[in-house]
């Protein structure tokens, strides 16, 4: 099969908030092959990564992403390999290109488990799913006492794990100390806890550090991105002064690389890998299977739909033993409505990945119209982008 | 002084080819604030750079790079500083931020310089500025015929430093090698010979391995890019088997981290900045900083214009001790013609940063008006970006 064509559609909430709420907008990949149709999710910033698309190129090294994949073959999953290692080097410096060929990439898994009537876990070499717990992936209240609430909550509506994260943690000690006790109170002492300070501590091991007292005594199972992302010698350093609590991150990562490195020289406990930003599902992969080479647990990292959850759920499907999984709760209506079907908890509170062809979430077209944002990009007085039509 | 307008023009040479010519586009980047003006550029792909300037925002920790900039005060370093804490912590998931600011950065320096009437690099803390000795930067020919003229004429041309790179290196052993006799024998015996592979090894550290002996016996000084730019390990594994070639990298660092890491986990030899990538000319002096603690010669890494050199040179001008910098030569005319004054080898062969304020670099308004591309961007049927008059 050739690609025929890739079509971006950005969908937006009506407003968008200064929240750390990553539902609220939404970047939809298309890709048509051989009369067969697939979906992905670039993650994040909807505009810039069309741009990278489309963009004229700069240089050899400085492609527009399109001239990696228009009219390549698909044929397998080798083609999806031979085209990442093709974005890598003739898009070298568009810095961009790897959030754009993320949500590309995705979009040919999908298309090819359909083509083929498979899951695509099983296109990665998996031969089972196993179930995950999801854990709620919420905001902080306002207040310990809001925090308290959300935490029972989660715990009433069936969920064994809960990630608190952002703002207003970071800002005092004293307050974080709260937020976590109340967490740990409103979830219930069997619950699993888990902490995001959304790299509020810049590289400050030592503000950070001040915080663990309340996690161990908590039973905190991580503590995520207390630093900037890139900031290695600050992770290692806090995970060395920790005693139950691991530190977790690498949601930024934008190409397996950089996830390796957090592992090798940042020793994160759990490496959490965004498929729409780190090069798609392929990259992942790799990086589940040196997390299991190394005893890091691999989770997910999803903020967004249901689509992107599945996509994010399929490089580490087939790995038991890394149990945990994000799971956005309190959606914006947009990432709720994007899909016609969903990936709910069971009875036993797991989740499993959809066994449905490819990655097995249907897009609901009604959705996309409503949520879509007109964009049009003219270059040299010709349009080079126009919103296609669903 | 409060930042009033940034402006963004996209230029082009009416054709751009697959070469790896960075200069065959720029994106010029010009900051008012207080009746003054700054100009800076942006590496690479502009379409996608003046995206993240404008785009909508996607959440709190995904804004536009304006929304850390206009209409904040710029009354001295302190506040450029500022401004680039912002703009990682609000654009965190906004991938090409890091280039778009980058060339904001640079124009805040300019800007400074011209309204104090100072250097820029005065305002980095260096008292003085050193010469350094310019390598012409140039590709390799099409066969070791060309590559022995070219080293000729570059010798002929008053250069005692030059590098060669890109294709057709790393196609074959045997014609690398030839291509590195013939540069050496272009350039005469005492020149600095320096190797640039464009990362075409990936990750196979045999294959870079085989290319040393050829090197070492031509007194190749530096070995550039043999691999991903974050292949960490390859680079060390690389560099260990090494004898007098140094490995060198850097040029893709988006923050001072990667460029740091290069240093701590991939061991190089030299380091090289893009001051259009790597967030501009303050975290480039903090890496220059660093690799002197360390023991690393820091580089400039420039391919476009005279602005673009005047601005990496700032970083390290008053480090005595690093001596060599890139130097394009074979400039495309837009490059040529985008500054009004030029850098040139004195009859030392020596280049050194201008001693006038700011960056020390005049825009040609003519050229811009000449290689202006027209862009314009629509976002619900409004026009969030077209591009401005000179």
């Amino acid at each position: 099969m050739k690609i025929d064509s890739v079509d971006f559609f950005y969908l937006s909430m009506p407003v968008v908030t200064e929240a750390a709420d990553g539902s609220q907008d939404a970047l939809l990949v298309r890709v048509t092959s051989g009369g067969h149709q697939g979906w992905g999710e670039c993650e994040a910033a909807p505009l810039p990564s069309i741009a990278a698309f489309v963009t004229p190129m700069s240089h050899g090294a400085c492609r527009p992403v399109s001239a990696s994949v228009l009219g390549e073959r698909l044929d397998g999953p080798n083609d999806i390999t031979r085209m990442s290692a093709t974005v890598a080097y003739n898009s070298m410096d568009l810095l961009q290109a790897a959030h754009t060929w993320s949500g590309v990439e995705t979009a040919m898994w999908d298309l090819l488990g359909r083509q083929r009537g498979v899951p695509a876990y099983t296109l990665l070499g998996y031969a089972n799913a196993y179930p995950k717990l999801p854990y709620a992936s919420v905001l902080f209240g306002a207040t310990p006492e809001e925090t308290r609430t959300r935490a029972a909550k989660i715990g009433r509506a069936g969920f064994r794990a809960a990630k608190f994260g952002w703002a207003p943690f970071g800002e005092s000690l004293a307050n974080d100390v709260l937020h976590i006790e109340a967490a740990r109170e409103g979830l219930g002492r069997e619950g699993v806890l888990l902490i995001d300070a959304g790299q509020i501590f810049g590289e400050d091991v030592e503000a950070a550090a001040l915080r663990l007292e309340a996690m161990e005594r908590n039973r905190v199972t991580f503590f995520e991105e207390p630093f900037h992302g890139s900031a290695y010698g600050a992770y290692r350093a806090l995970g060395a002064r920790a005693g139950t609590v691991k530190t977790a991150g690498g949601e930024a990562a934008h190409n397996r690389f950089m996830a390796e490195h957090l592992m090798e020289y940042g020793g994160v406990g759990y490496i959490q890998i965004d498929c729409g930003r780190i090069g798609g599902i392929g990259p992942a992969k790799q990086v589940a299977d040196a997390a299991a080479r190394r005893g890091v647990t691999y989770v997910n990292h999803t903020f967004t739909s249901n689509l992107a959850l599945a996509a994010s759920l399929q490089p580490y499907a087939g790995l038991a033993d890394h149990r945990i999984c994000e799971y956005p709760t309190n959606l914006q209506s947009l990432a709720r409505d994007l899909t016609l079907n969903h990936i709910e908890p069971d009875a036993n509170g797991e989740i499993v990945v959809p066994e449905a062809a490819g990655l097995g979430i249907e897009i609901n077209p009604d959705a996309v119209t409503r949520y879509k944002v007109d964009v049009e990009i003219r270059v040299k007085g010709k349009t080079i982008f126009s919103t296609p039509s669903i």
